[in-house]
C-alpha cells in the first residue's frame, strides 16, 4: 500500500467534515493490511465520534494487527466524547502513520508517545505539509490564538462591488453565488460591515445549499459597526439565530448589551483584538462578505490569509461607484498585500482568484 | 491539400506584417498544387509589394496552373504599388481561395470580379470569420469609420492602477511589460491622458522591443487634455516624432496651433468625434494606455473593443487610490459594460484578461 495515497484517502475522509466539526479539526482515518483497506472513518459532526473510533467500529472484520493512517495525531485527552489512543491500543493496531501533530497543547505530541510507549509503532512526515494546510483554521487558533481570516468578494474587472448608486445585484453569477455559500458553510463566522448589511440585507447563512446544519449553529453572523447604527440589520438576518455586533465604539457596546436579547456585544480596541476574543470564543475561521470598508480595515491590518476575488467579465466603471478594498491602502506599490500561492479557477462565465497571502 | 490548414498558413503569414503595414491590411498568400505548397508571401511593410505579388515572386518554379490562398480578397486599384489582380492572371493561377472579401470600396468584390471574368476560380466562405477577426482595425476602419480601440491597463486586484500617493511602478512584472509594448507595436496611436503622461512620463513608444520600425512611424502618439496644461508632456516623450495632442477644449486647440511644431493638434466634441477624426488621419486602431479618468471617459461613451487587464497578485487597496476605471460609470449592475468573449491568460506570475466587447 502507498501510504501517501492513503494519507490522500484520509484527507479526502476528513474534508466530509467541513462544515460540521468546528472548532474540533477535520479529520480521517483509514485502516489497513497488505491485503488492502479494512476500514475507514471521519470525524462528521461535532460532538459526534472522532474519525479513529468510527474507523474501528466500522471494520467488518477484525483490525488486530492492522495498520492506521491518520491526517493528525489522535487525542490522548477527555473532550466531548473519550480519548482515542486507548481505543487505538485495545483494537491491536500494530501501527499508526500521522500527518501532523495536534497543535492542541492537550494534546501536542502526547497522543504519539502514549501509542509509542504501548508498543505500538508510529510513523510521520507524511504530506505533514497538506495536513496543516486541510486544518489551517484549527491550526491558526492554536499558533496565532486568531481565526483564520478569508475574504471573499464578488467584483468587476475594475475593482467594484456596487455601482455608483450603489446596486450591487448581481455583479456574479449564479454558481459563484453558490461558490460563495459553500464559502460560508465552511466558516465558523460570517463577517458583514454594518453598512453592508443595511444597503444589501444579505443573511449571511449557506442558504442556496441543502447541507445538514452545524450542531452549533455555525456559522456565526458577525456585524461591525463603528457608529453603532445598526438599525434594518437585525431584521435583514433571520432572527432566530444569534447575530455578533462587533464594535469598537464603547457607548455603542453598552447600549447593545443592555437592549439585544439574541445578540451578543463584542467591544474590540482593534481588528486583532477582535480576532482575538473571536478565537477565545471558540470560532477558528472568520469569512469577510462584503463591505469595502470592512476589507479595507483588514487588509490596513495585514490580517487576511486568504481571498477569494469572484471577477464577472464586466466593467461598472465610475469614480464614485464602491471599491472592493477601501481603506487607508499602501502608499507605494512596493508595499502593496501581495499573494504568494494563487490560481484562477473557472466559474462557469466567472472567474475566482484564489490566493493565500504566505 | 486541406483548404482550412491552408488559411490557417495564409492568415499566420499575414501576421507577420502586423506593426508594419498599417494602414494596410495584414496579408498572407499560399501558392500550391496537388504536390503541396509552391511558395508563400505576406505584405512585408507598408508601401513594399503586396502578399500575392510577393509569393509569385518567390516561387521557385513556375506557377502556373497552381492555385492561390488568400486571407483577404486581392486589389484592383493603384495604390502605392500596382494592382495584385493583373499579376494573378498573368502568373496562370486557375484558382483562388479568398478569406473575406476586401471591405474597401474601392475593391468590397471587384477583385473576385476581375478573376473570375478572367476564368479564375474563385472560392470563398473558408475561416471568413477568422480572417475578419484579424484584421478588425482595418475592417473598423471601413464599416465603422472609426478604428478599432484596445484598453490595457495593469492594475492590482482590486482594480487600483496606483496607490494614494499616485504610485504606480511597477504593478505589473516585465513579462507583462513586454507584452503590452507588442500591443503598442501593434497599434496605429497609443494614446494618453495628460495627466498620465505628467505623473508616470510613459514614452508610449515600444522601446522594450527590438523590431523593426513602421515606415510612417506608427504607433502615433495621442495625448488627450480637456485642460489644455500638456506641460512636461513633450519632455516625456522624445521630441524627435511627432505628438499628437487631442483637446476638446477650443482655447487650447488654439493654443497648440500656433506653438506647437512638431505636434499636431484635433480638436474633438465628442470621444466619437476624436475617434472619427483619427479614422480620417489613416489611423485604423488606438490603444489606451494608461490614466483611468480616459479609460472612464471611453467607457462611458461605449467605444471600447478590446481589453487586457493584467492584473498582479495583489491587493493595494485604499479609498483614494486611483482606479482603473473612473468617469461617471454605470448607474446599475445591469448596464455594466460586459465582454462576450474572454479568456484568462497566464503571465509569468500576473494574469490576463483579454476580453471583446462583441
Amino acid at each position: 500500500m502507498n501510504i501517501k495515497k492513503l494519507m490522500v484517502r484520509a484527507l479526502l475522509l476528513a474534508e466530509k467534515g467541513r462544515g460540521r466539526v468546528s472548532p474540533n479539526p477535520m479529520v480521517g482515518a483509514v485502516i489497513y493490511n497488505n491485503g488492502g483497506i479494512i476500514s475507514e472513518g471521519y470525524h462528521e459532526y461535532f460532538g459526534g465520534s472522532h474519525a479513529e473510533i468510527n474507523a474501528i467500529k466500522r471494520a467488518k472484520k477484525s483490525v488486530k494487527g492492522a495498520r492506521m493512517v491518520l491526517n493528525l495525531e489522535p487525542c490522548v485527552h477527555q473532550g466531548k466524547t473519550p480519548p482515542c489512543v486507548p481505543e487505538i491500543v485495545k483494537a491491536g493496531i500494530k501501527e499508526v502513520t500521522i500527518g501532523m501533530k495536534d497543535p492542541n497543547p492537550l494534546v501536542k505530541g502526547r497522543g504519539i508517545k502514549y501509542l509509542t510507549s504501548r508498543g505500538i509503532k508510529v510513523k510521520t512526515g507524511v504530506l505533514g505539509k497538506e495536513c496543516r494546510f486541510l486544518n489551517r483554521a484549527f491550526v491558526s487558533s492554536f499558533e496565532r490564538k486568531r481565526p483564520w481570516v478569508v475574504l471573499k468578494e464578488g467584483l468587476s474587472l475594475d475593482g467594484k462591488i456596487a455601482s455608483k448608486t450603489g446596486n450591487s445585484k448581481w455583479i456574479t453569477n449564479e454558481k459563484s453565488r453558490i461558490f460563495a455559500h459553500l464559502l460560508r458553510y465552511g466558516s465558523d463566522v460570517v463577517m458583514a460591515g454594518a453598512q453592508t448589511l443595511r444597503i444589501d440585507k444579505p443573511s449571511l447563512k449557506p442558504y442556496l445549499l441543502n447541507k445538514k446544519p452545524h450542531p452549533l449553529g455555525f456559522p456565526a453572523r458577525c456585524v461591525l459597526t463603528h457608529s453603532g447604527r445598526i438599525g434594518g440589520c437585525a431584521q435583514s438576518v433571520d432572527n432566530s439565530e444569534a447575530l455578533i455586533i462587533a464594535t469598537d465604539n464603547k457607548n455603542a457596546a453598552k447600549k447593545y448589551l443592555s437592549t439585544t436579547g439574541k445578540a451578543s456585544v463584542i467591544c474590540f480596541k482593534s481588528i486583532n483584538n477582535l480576532l482575538e476574543q473571536l478565537c477565545i470564543k471558540g470560532y477558528n475561521s472568520v469569512l469577510l462578505e462584503g463591505g469595502g470598508k470592512l476589507a479595507g480595515s483588514f487588509f490596513d491590518a495585514d490580517l487576511i490569509d486568504e481571498v477569494y476575488f469572484i471577477f464577472a467579465p464586466v466593467v461598472i466603471g465610475g469614480e464614485r461607484a464602491v471599491s472592493a478594498v477601501a481603506g487607508e491602502g499602501c502608499r507605494f506599490v512596493k508595499e502593496a498585500v501581495s499573494f504568494k500561492k494563487w490560481e484562477v479557477l473557472d466559474a462557469d462565465g466567472n472567474f475566482i482568484f484564489h490566493g493565500l497571502r504566505n
